[in-house]
């Protein structure tokens, strides 16, 4: 099966922001079919990674509903802290696709060494969008929801997810 | 988060097949969204498992667009092999839901002993079908196309899915 | 460290019936303190493992306090599946000893490879007691209970472990 | 099982010493039985985590022992390393608890998550004791005996651990 | 790198017979460069697996540099137990090559799905030749040293597998 | 099997450079047969790992033969990030040996305390030959194949290893 336009982005989308919604609608407007992987699927509850995969999938899916993004598949992907099978481990959990969208130098060497197509992720303001800064301002009590879009804001909120946060960054 | 009307389903679906399909429209009509967990994810190319994660996900999403089933979210999961925290794993990997559709009376008690309300699962003809009589009749060059929904046979005609399963079920 | 007189005893105990309190009591009245060690730690709610190692410590525990038996330290073992190592793992997860007590070829084996003094497990009626025969009791609703130590019961009926050993047994 | 008025403290040991012993006595005093989990139970031979998990079940069971303390389970408890199966995981390795002490967010947030109690583990002088502090005057040759129980440093003695630590701590 | 006229040939070797020896002599033949894969190089004590990959390793090594093979590597293979990613762990592993002898029908797909050329395996006489008649002729003391090399016999001599396979062999 | 007169050089390799060389020379002139291993097999692709274990064996293979050592047997080795058992991982995977040869206290406390007999390894320039001072010329475009043996750089060439180092150590 050769993926037909199908293409990937990957990331860990603790949690899912504007940028990454923008990303998405671009990369998707350029493929037939996007699949998303929810990566380090593995992890949660810790101060860089809060979310689960679960909760991480079900911001994707309604913020991407809402934005009226269809034709995607999410797929949350474990890592296996071995990077020489990282790329068939990826191919083994998605749907067949053929062209990676990344600026991450080493996902794109990874992705070029097995064959696949690489394209330039969109840009957007890393300045303002960034998993760091939002989970940097969920501890510190100041605007969050301004970064994500209102669906994700809304899931965070029935898990509670800013107390949560707070909770696993605070110490003894 | 109460997983509102949300339910799960989890099979190995090796192949998704037309009972499959019934099950999950009838499951569908009784929630508010459904969750169809992968199981055994991490396994493929087996005689019992022919098929990756990625592939069964594809089969899957395109049997339920074909027939007009939405509102569902498809989730690979791996086998962790220590019962114990499989419901936590689980629950980790997916939205959140509050009950679960099983017959297995393993399942079942998994769950119950977490707390989720459980229901049968819709009845359908196991006789006539069940992914070990398709796989079966794949490898005897039998017909298994009238088992499985149009979708998932396009689908395995293009993974060329009936040669790698006659491959990995013959000996030296 | 030399592990002074301690010895080693290892069962998977699913569950602690009256052939291993007879074992116990012997092997402890040889030595200067037992250590016992719950194998295959990581397993439970399977038809041949329906307990888990937490549960067995307790029903271990109660069950030599009631019978009087005192030096003892329990430590629940989980497989690694690379016999290669087992003995090392085992090891470092217990308090030094210098003995072991097993009638399983195996186990000697390991152990008499690894420099270990090997002494023979006291004797007991394997015919009247087993896990095997308990669990089987137990799933056809015989008399199980005049096989444990009246404390193992206790513990049992506590968890509701009958209950969940035939759900786990049961099919769809 | 309601694990009646048991109570789980969680900690590394790296070693046992005279504030832990404090914090198990008033812990002790509060419940019916007290489950002493012996974290990251499958490192040893580090710098930060030079003991294993059978020797530091030695410190604390001599420990306890010497001190008068009884009524107690110690289990070792290896990392998964996914925290959202670490209650589970941590609940069937040990017998019914209902109740947790511990002062650390992080521990706090996954058991209250869970439905268990929670309380604060009891104060002690966290500048006098500390697994840190003990392993730190051990590598400098300095006093470390009054850190620690006599029975921790018979332990420690016997098994040679002031030594492995400095040639572990040490370079090439 | 392109591999150059480099093959693979991989077995478990339990443990290196004659028929082993013949193979790896006219794969050699015709290569530049021969890689041998020790596969389940974890496994070991085990009544089908008794000997570790370090003793298969010295195994074949004697048995080819008596026999006059050169330019070769030998390569211990751990299973990783999820298919879809295995020949990425196996490339990862040993030195460049493009070739694979197999007329094992499942290592052959894995293989060619992943774009090497496949040969067939140079036949021998499997009646006469075969690990598991190996193994059941150490158990049962018949004579099994002329089904192997001579370097293999001094081998297994030395390390006194002979009565290691039948310890693990036993039962209770 | 006593290991006769064999030795155990362990590394990672990253790659072998001049005084990898230098020290095995001298290490397989004191030995009758030297055992190679290669240590952190499974990780690559990463900065500070960026070859493959097969990678590295054919570097350390291609070296050895240019440089006229022979009676060496390489083999790659896997963390499994539990010391307690790393010893007996390492002797389950190599050929018999008796002696390790290495100037790392943490090494040498391991094998010490499992009963083999250590040595020191043979100085070389540390300062000029370093794993760490080859891969930061690659990266910087600086003349790195002055520190190799010339059969090194000729592999680094051959699988495009300074491109790939590059793109790995880039970010974003």
């Amino acid at each position: 099966m050769d993926g037909h336009g199908r293409s990937l982005v990957i990331g860990r989308f603790q949690p899912f922001h504007n940028g990454h919604l923008e990303v998405i609608r671009k990369c998707s407007a350029e493929s037939e079919g996007l699949v998303i992987g929810i990566g380090s699927a593995q992890y949660s509850h810790e101060p860089d990674n809060p979310f689960t995969a679960g909760e991480r999938y079900l911001m994707i899916d309604e913020a991407l509903k809402e934005a009226g993004v269809d034709d995607y598949c999410i797929v949350p992907i474990e890592d296996l802290n071995r990077y020489s099978v990282w790329v068939s481990h990826v191919v083994s959990m998605v749907p067949p696709f053929k062209r990676v969208y990344s600026n991450n130098h080493f996902t794109r060497r990874l992705f070029s060494e097995a064959g696949f197509e690489l394209r330039d992720s969109p840009l957007y303001s890393r300045d303002m969008y960034s998993g760091t800064e939002v989970r940097r301002r969920m501890v510190n009590g100041e605007d969050w929801r301004s970064l994500v879009p209102p669906a994700v804001a809304r899931v965070i909120d029935e898990i509670d997810g800013v107390s949560r946060l707070r909770d696993i960054s605070g110490g003894e």
